[in-house]
């Protein structure tokens, strides 16, 4: 017999196509505890397959059914093979995050066999710095890129001498929450009629969705066509790293704004750079749609894991500005209009921005069907809470954690953060065709974190 | 400007779905040369890889154009991006042909991305043995199975002391013709519209098809349902191993057949008792398809290079006799009535066989469009002859080569043999869901070539 699938759930699978995975993942590192090595960590990994324990959310597939007139279910697999799900990987040498950030490019690339639970976990040896990694990745349909990191998150302790923690497909915690904090599939109300409506993709909507998003700001409307907004191929771009949130918090103390505007600017002179060397520099500034929360202005940023994103907003990037002071200012003011007038904003309205909020491939239907070519907004930036403490799987320290998004035709490249510890990952998700070098990027993230610094009299 | 493509390798790309890649893959183990280890042939390649020449046949991509009327053709990929086809890997601890064989599978079982030339060279390295390993993937629209084989012969060469040998996807010699050394795309006659007619699937191609393979023997009217009859999922499973040419051909001596008879009863024996321990073994003997050459009837078993393998036969395999002598002599007999069969035909016959033994894509969807479920055959084994001699890349010794095919729905398993030098290697390829623990049926081919020399007194 199969269960329901939320509509939302559905239009994943409905709008995935071989150029467009809609799966998100994860990357994590793990330190591996005192007196053991990176293979230690993986024979935990080992005996929890051998164990062969899985918790119904990882061992139920989708399908689609005569019997339910060609809509999408969930039902058991009952042929489950852990072995498919589960897999050793190794890096080739020298094993630097140069070669990890490749492997995981090509493991977020490929499909999910539909025929089976959509997930993967993949477990990567051979760094040279002696950590272990792995790679989850797991179907916009059965959770979202948020609950995906928290997902994983459950499987971690706070105490390093804890053991005997099941891996994470064993878990049998409650099922985890779309990142609006709203499970669709249990709403029987107004979110899943909405949500319903968008799919629609009825013309009033759109138009709602239009006022809602551009009506606070008279630069928003006008995003510029750029290298980012076209069509996209399937082989996919990873590149991740982490820096320090205090140095991003004392920027944002100095400069009077807040730690999401701060990652905004670090973005917005990163692009810059990257679309100057490239010579794709629009002359108007870049546009990114920024998911928020809707409670606290500032939780969103600040890691509360509270923080229930289901707003969003236009940020007008400032990239034509060539002060990385300028650029804070611009972002800042334009983020602080932005939640001003969502704050006035009807609740069919906030209706419509979070739908678009929670499954960009909503928004892409939506301007294709009709045949809007001009952007709406030319990225999204999503700043995603995580945990504040440090945290364990059997002894193993976690020692980073980066997600991958989900690229689709007219966005080429995402820009996800999350928050761990007392660090703040970057994770940039690319169209590899269409994003060259995103690499890159990452330097020029650096480069910009210093000239904020410069820039606010911090350093 | 789009270039023409043959209906035949249009064909690979419109039948092609997330469950059903067509590409073909050849797996290839290297021995360093002497004083060099595994990392060092990986520098070669890496060398040739930063060298970025490629040849034209590598660098052309499929296109559909509106201009062609929706017609598939070749271009120029424009933005080639080899980092992007040749890629890096290595194998998690202990290194052993296990984990090489799972990669393998791993790799065969995803899509190539279809805005790129459609192919990716695997470079292996973490073989526990010092040695290194390569997976060619090519799709079939752009060489079929042999053809890649052949590719990767190309690259080689006899002298071990040759050195500045150029990488396969720099090679500019003539581009490779496809297995029945026919290249459709060559062909302004009747092969072509031959392969046209069979693509429209009339009934009356059918017919002649089915008369054609099934008249020579009342057996094989009657393949049995087999559990390899059945759609099939998008994960492969890949195992692969090599045994003596010497020990089989003193079977088929001692047991008056050919070398080919052989190897159809190690695959009968094996296929028997591996259906056996599922408790699947149908009361009816299993029918394989075996493309056969029509010049002489035993060179595409001696792997004479020059065989062109454009007949097929239904081979009764003798899966229902329990005893390894009968099951050859059944085979031999089948065999025999088959060529005898094929060597009465007419032109158009042929043509129809040889399509189908080209592309058993064509044949699923004949089968399919005019809803036959019963299976005329249960699977397709071929013996692809290889080089004689030993073979080298750069000094590094071919050492084998194993081939991966295309599983089809209603064929779940694949079974392609290749010799090379002194072994003859089989590459087992198969659905993961429907043929599970594929590495089982390597070992009931081992105990059938035992049981064989028992059989025919030559052990």
């Amino acid at each position: 017999m199969l269960l329901p699938m939320s509509p939302t759930s559905s239009m994943f699978l409905l709008g995935e196509t071989r150029e467009h995975p809609m799966h998100v993942g994860g990357l994590q590192l793990f330190q591996p505890p005192d007196g053991a090595d990176a293979l230690d960590v993986r024979a935990m990994f080992e005996a929890a397959v051998a164990d062969g324990d899985v918790a119904p959310l990882f061992s139920k597939r989708a399908r689609r059914a005569l019997t339910t007139f060609g809509q999408w279910g969930w039902e058991p697999d009952r042929s489950f093979d852990l072995e498919h799900h589960v897999r050793f990987n190794a890096l080739p040498r020298p094993g630097r995050v140069l070669e990890l950030l490749a492997l995981c490019s090509r493991l977020h690339s490929s499909l999910l066999d539909r025929h089976r639970p959509l997930w993967e976990m993949h477990l990567i040896e051979g760094l040279e710095d002696g950590r272990y990694a792995t790679y989850f990745k797991v179907h916009h349909s059965m959770v979202d890129g948020v609950s995906a990191l928290r997902l994983m998150q459950r499987m971690l302790s706070e105490d390093p001498d804890e053991r005997h923690m099941p891996a994470p497909w064993a878990l049998r915690s409650p099922a985890p929450r779309r990142a609006d904090g709203v499970d669709v599939a249990q709403l029987p109300g107004a979110l899943a009629r909405g949500a319903l409506e968008l799919a629609g993709a009825t013309p009033a909507i759109l138009r709602l969705l239009n006022r809602s998003l551009s009506g606070h700001d008279e630069v928003v409307a006008a995003a510029p066509k750029s290298m980012f907004n076209v069509p996209i191929t399937g082989a996919r771009r990873f590149a991740g790293q982490s820096w320090s949130i205090d140095r991003i918090r004392r920027i944002s103390k100095a400069g009077e704004a807040t730690l999401n505007d701060t990652v905004l600017a670090m973005c917005s002179g990163a692009l810059r750079s990257y679309l100057l060397e490239l010579g794709a520099l629009p002359d108007v500034p870049l546009i990114a749609m920024v998911p928020v929360s809707l409670h606290t202005s500032e939780s969103s940023a600040e890691g509360d894991g509270g923080g229930n994103a289901i707003g969003a907003v236009l940020c007008n990037l400032g990239t034509h500005l060539d002060d990385a002071g300028e650029r804070l200012r611009t972002v800042h003011a334009s983020m602080q209009r932005g939640k001003e007038s969502l704050q006035g904003m009807s609740q069919l309205q906030i209706l419509a921005v979070s739908a678009v909020a929670m499954s960009p491939v909503v928004l892409e239907w939506l301007l294709r069907a009709h045949g809007r070519m001009r952007p709406v907004f030319n990225l999204i930036i999503s700043n995603v809470p995580g945990p504040h403490s440090q945290l364990y799987w059997n002894g193993a320290r976690l020692d980073g954690v980066y997600p991958l998004s989900v690229p689709i035709d007219g966005q080429a490249l995402n820009i996800t953060c999350t928050s761990y510890a007392d660090e703040l990952a970057f994770g940039l998700t690319g169209c590899r065709r269409t994003v060259p070098h995103l690499q890159r990027l990452l330097t020029f993230l650096d480069d910009e974190l210093a000239a904020l610094e410069r820039a606010t009299g911090v350093a």
